[in-house]
């Protein structure tokens, strides 16, 4: 402060000092105003109005100040704490099952030779990708789909084979079954049975994944002892729920699923007709179940998609249900959609039905973002897969001179069929023919037709029209493993390299909606990570403890099965046991 | 502001109000004074205080608020601006050619086993994964080095086959070159020839690859348009330097590059001892070249670390020359480090080599964060691949049921060689025995001779105790393939699949020392983005387009050789040209 205003600190001692004054108005005014002649009450007039335009303007400038800061705060905290949303909020888990990072190269080179685009052209999810994750189970350093899952629901390593259950074969609470305890609505889609492994370990607790008799009782709520903890499930896999005595029945013993549903509340549809018909608010709980077993391929259904709802359809559906229910609730709600048979594709190697499957995850992708865009709770969506399926690679070399750098699009683009449905047709075929021909009908003959059968099928299903006779003989004399064929038919003609029938061990890709809410999963995690950040996001992390505690004391044998036998192996290794002699080649993929 | 202040708001009428004044002492005081019998002039002396302490207040309230808010806004600021420092900065941008996100999950997996560490062990280069980067090229889906290396110096798409040069076969200003006209020091560090594909985009401009000898005599800045632009280059590939008088080169001309070199200066080492004499501020330009063609694999000389200086040291000492000599310089340094032969195990196909190369880099990546903690210009590391090599997968099937889930790290663990070495030790083996026979040896003794020799090399080399009659059949009928075979032995029996000897299409992974600072690389990105990426660190955006120019203009046939002859197949496909009836089996791998 200038010396000149001194005086006025000291309110004791109030003397009366022209200079002083003088300087004081010069401060104020910003001009010297050298008239002594006005008189003194006057002048401590004008003093005051001074003192007090500094004052208000002073004021102003706090109050002004303030705001900015205050601003300035709530946007800064905003961008540093879009962890995750405080208030109400839902959550959109994806599990692209069997979905490792080769199949998303796959699609991209697919889809830029069939539509025309540019080399810079990506899928919607690629724009969404934050980090990977390291998938090996407890078990082995490959993981089956069933501990892959346990991981995100109980953020807990396992061993191949346990549906939420921990190495020790004790259950372990899933963050599904905590939401639904915190008042969340729950919700489970999938394109396989509804019983399958991923969709399983979020309401059932099993001590192997075969179980599914006793998972489909578990999720409907009827012998879980927490009671029901899903309140929509729309997949495949209908025939788990029906009494052996039906002829779609796949179960092994004579309860009525169905009818137990719906005894206890369930509404319950099983046709696209139903699915169609239902409002933008159906009733709750609601049981969906499209199929026996799975939903068929998206490459065998694409021309005639009336009888099963498409992936990107149940999920809107049910997100708009879950969406309606919870619109006056204090919770949001908790959903997992799975784009289940990207793993299939990978298991029969068909590089064909595979990039049909992954478009139509990434369509189901864009109607989540979609739906996040215009709900009102904030929404996050997380995708990732539990483990990579068949060892995909774009690159194949087929002979012993070095290979051209290439594989060929053009290829999947000629397929309008998957393999298995390609065998399909084949197996119907020979069922037909096994009664048609008569007992004089000679073998080359019946050889012929045959081949003659085989070369159309390639032709119309696969777009081949240069199907060799090894390849030919090959479908003939092992009709069984004819998926097996037709796919590395497709695979060798695109150049698209397998390595096994099986599960890889490769690290898989993390997505989110939003980086910000989902930062913790930037970067390469281990799944567990991923089981643990979901809890968390719904502040889940407590209620996930105390829910594992109360199913260790209230869940038996009668639930979860048998302890596995010791010795008996399970689907992995015994801990990274030591090679002993499997060497030999004999490469199903290979024909050998 | 309250109503009662009102009419000082109006200095042009200044009129006394007792009750105006009493509200506005209360409004100072907090209380009615009431008290009528003080002295006008005394009341407007306490009023002037009054006045003042609110203004002093508000004026005392407006700076604290000020500078707190400025505080606010600093850090807000670093945190958005924490993109790129712009002040003197370093970059260290390392390649870890041929790696794809599985050569990790290999690595991890085999360390896991062999340093009995946790199932949640990682890498350290896991630590800072921040994207992926699509490596497709301008004429094939699936890159060569090449192609992969120009994305990244250029920030283009080109052919496979080209050095620094685009589709239309003009040169391309390289990020180093732009750099080193900016003022910044420059390095390359590899283990393969300083000449191969990855380092050369960044100092030469050829139209194929395989001019080595011309990028050579561009990189020493000979024949380079615009002089040396590279001030240390530590690798292999010495034979490219030495004219072909002497028994060492490969050069196809009598230039002695390193004379070249020396008379424009550079200083020149090419043994390890050289190396390690080296001090910490050596003179540069600097030229370190320590093997004929590549420095071997990390498998063959970790016993033996004698000869050649390990990555992790040429890269240390890379950093501490460039940061040596831009001390007291206004630009810091632009580096790149390659992990060179990753690559060359992926080719290979050989798992035990590739865990090695892939720990070294590793080690080479701790060794540059080390340097950057303890570096005082900022600098950044970014860490990509240019494509993936072999199509390898963690899991393997070898019988035609269906396959467990698993592979075996223990197998790479007992490989001591890699299958390359193998190989050479089996041809030298062959060399002598040619030597030694008599005419007189029959053929039975001379294939049993040489199944022993081929049994015990297997066992001490690879740890394979358990070679099939079929694997020592092949390997005597086809010694020239003997390498694969070694490597198919390594890798059947640890369930690591391959699908070629080439490149593959999949996405690769991207790290950085700096989140923030490295955010625009977070996530999908197309490999010439990181090429952006690298020149907007630098400040070389513009500069780059100047030397295109410069380079467009200069430039002619004898420095980028001919334009290749239209329909000739350089090494990738014409523009994911259709499938053309190549599909049959003949897989090298498989060894059928």
């Amino acid at each position: 402060m200038p010396g000149g205003e001194e005086p006025l600190l000291r309110p004791g001692s109030p003397t009366s000092n022209d200079s002083a004054i003088a300087e004081e108005d010069a401060l104020l005014t910003g001009e010297r105003t050298g008239k002594q002649d006005i008189t003194s009450i006057t002048r401590s007039k004008w003093r005051e109005i001074g003192l007090f335009v500094w004052a208000l303007l002073a004021t102003a400038a706090v109050v002004i100040l303030a705001v900015v800061y205050q601003h300035s705060q709530t946007t800064g905290k905003s961008a540093e704490s879009d962890s995750i949303p405080t208030g109400k909020r839902n959550l959109i888990f994806m599990v692209s099952d069997g979905m490792g990072p080769t199949s998303l190269a796959l699609t991209r080179g697919y889809r830029q030779f069939t539509d025309k685009l540019p080399w810079d052209d990506t899928l919607i999810i690629d724009e969404h990708m934050i980090g990977q994750s390291r998938t090996r189970s407890s078990s082995s350093l490959v993981t089956d789909s069933a501990a892959g899952a346990t991981a995100f629901s109980c953020g807990e390593k396992s061993y191949n084979g346990a549906i939420s259950v921990l190495p020790d074969h004790t259950p372990c609470g899933s963050v599904m079954e905590a939401a639904k305890r915190l008042g969340y609505m729950t919700g489970l889609v999938v394109t396989t049975r509804i019983t399958d492994a991923t969709p399983a370990v979020f309401a059932s607790h099993v001590r192997r994944r075969e179980m599914e008799d006793d998972v489909a009782l578990q999720m409907v709520g009827e012998t879980h002892p927490l009671g029901r903890m899903v309140d929509l499930m729309f997949g495949g896999g209908r025939c788990h729920f029906l009494p052996k005595s039906n002829e779609h029945s796949c179960r092994n013993d004579t309860t009525d699923v169905v009818s137990v549903a719906k005894d206890a509340g369930w509404s319950y549809i099983s046709s696209r007709s139903e699915f169609d018909s239902l409002g933008s608010a159906p009733s709750l709980p609601l049981l969906g179940l499209f199929a026996d077993q799975d939903i068929p391929y998206e490459i065998d259904r694409r021309f005639q998609d009336s009888t099963y709802p498409p992936l990107k359809s149940t999920a809107l559906k049910a997100l708009e249900a879950l969406s309606a229910a919870t619109k006056d609730t204090e919770q949001g709600f908790f959903i997992m959609i799975e784009g289940s048979r990207i793993d299939h594709a990978g298991h029969a190697n068909d590089p064909a039905a595979q990039v049909h499957e992954v478009l139509a995850y990434d369509e189901t992708i864009a109607t989540v973002l979609d739906f996040i865009e215009r709900t009102e709770t904030p929404t996050l969506m997380v995708s990732t897969s539990d483990h990579e399926t068949g060892g995909l690679s774009t690159a194949r070399q087929l002979h012993p001179t070095y290979p051209h750098y290439l594989w060929y699009p053009s290829v999947l683009a000629n397929a309008f069929h998957s393999s298995v449905w390609t065998a399909h047709q084949y197996h119907l075929y020979l069922d037909a023919l096994s009664h048609n021909i008569s007992a004089s009908t000679d073998e080359t003959t019946l050889k012929n037709e045959k081949l003659t059968f085989l070369t159309t099928l390639a032709s119309s299903n696969l777009g081949i029209h240069d199907a060799t006779s090894d390849e030919l003989s090959t479908l003939v004399s092992a009709p069984a493993i004819a998926a097996y064929s037709f796919a590395d038919m497709v695979s060798r003609r695109a150049q698209t390299g397998w390595s096994t029938h099986g599960h890889s061990g490769a690290d898989v890709n993390i997505f989110a909606s939003n980086r910000d809410w989902a930062k913790d999963l930037a970067g390469n995690h281990e799944n567990t990570e991923i089981g643990e950040f979901l809890r968390r996001y719904l502040g889940a992390e407590e209620e996930v403890e105390k829910i594992t505690a109360e199913l260790r004391e209230k869940m038996g044998v009668t639930h979860l099965g048998e302890i596995p036998q010791e010795g008996e192996r399970l689907d992995g290794q015994d801990h990274l046991d030591h090679y002993h002699g499997d060497h030999r080649k004999r490469c199903t993929g290979c024909g050998a």
